[in-house]
């Protein structure tokens, strides 16, 4: 268990927003904002046929400009979208940016690639996050068949858009 | 562009699979097989609400047990499914295990969970895998609207359980 991997960023993300209070939670709720992916120049052949799919996954590394890290991780925390319930789930079954490793999983939908640049829309992280990969979206990998259960999502009205900061103040595990 | 990040196994994947070749390229596709996450032990209760998702993504490092990567990675490769056409397309378009960073990103149905065990449906990965994160399925998250086109998958007829070796020998660019 040991292992260690040093991961290399291969771009970053250019958006509008610099603070994680003021960020959407998912870019799924925030589909009319774009940004923009800044590849590293070495690897822009890789984008290669990216601009033939509707969506891709983004993958991110959710570095920490506000220093929320100065503690440690939580194993559980209360969700942006529980604020106020003082709930808390395992950091395995919430999709929340405080992990072990703070990767971000991103449904970006692909507005066009240019060059070493991939316009997007649905903006969840904020200007400078590191890319770590990049994936197409596809169906048949991606979508599970029917309606699956999703935990405690399925409890929730979760409204397009919403930033932590509307959802209240954080409570004392993130 | 410089930023590298250390990035600690969190847990590991055991499946009956000890070959790429002969690893179904795809969870989706091979929903029969089952397999477990062994988490690290001190990372136990961030499973905590994990058992009422139907399926999670399963963020894994792709390490190279068939030392495929002594050579670099390419930039275009054919991927498994187009084997035998030759056709190269952008890693950054493809799912293919040999990228800059090796991230694979596994859609597995969630049979159980157990004290530090999540049994899983969906077997794309060999044994002894590192997992670096696990994050819930959210349907209104990861389902884009519609059917958005899937690029050069959208052109292929794609077998249940394919495995890289059925679909003929490797090409040069991996």
């Amino acid at each position: 268990m040991a292992q260690t991997v040093p991961v290399p960023a291969i771009g970053v993300v250019r958006t509008s927003r610099t603070s994680l209070e003021d960020t959407p939670i998912q870019a799924a709720l925030n589909r009319r904002e774009v940004g923009t992916i800044e590849l590293d120049p070495r690897y822009q052949d890789g984008l290669d046929g990216l601009e033939r799919f509707g969506y891709a996954w983004l993958i991110t590394w959710l570095h920490d400009p506000d220093k929320l890290a100065d503690s440690p991780v939580s194993l559980r925390q209360t969700p942006f979208l529980l604020r106020g319930t003082g709930r808390q789930i395992g950091i395995f079954a919430t999709r929340g940016p405080r992990r072990i490793n703070p990767i971000g999983l991103s449904l970006i939908e692909i507005v066009g690639v240019t060059g070493r640049i991939v316009e997007f829309a649905g903006v969840d992280v904020i200007d400078g996050t590191p890319v770590i990969d990049l994936k197409p979206y596809v169906q048949r990998f991606d979508r599970p068949p029917g309606d699956p259960p999703c935990g405690w999502f399925d409890d929730l009205t979760i409204a397009e858009g919403v930033t932590p900061a509307e959802l209240g103040e954080p409570s004392g595990s993130g």
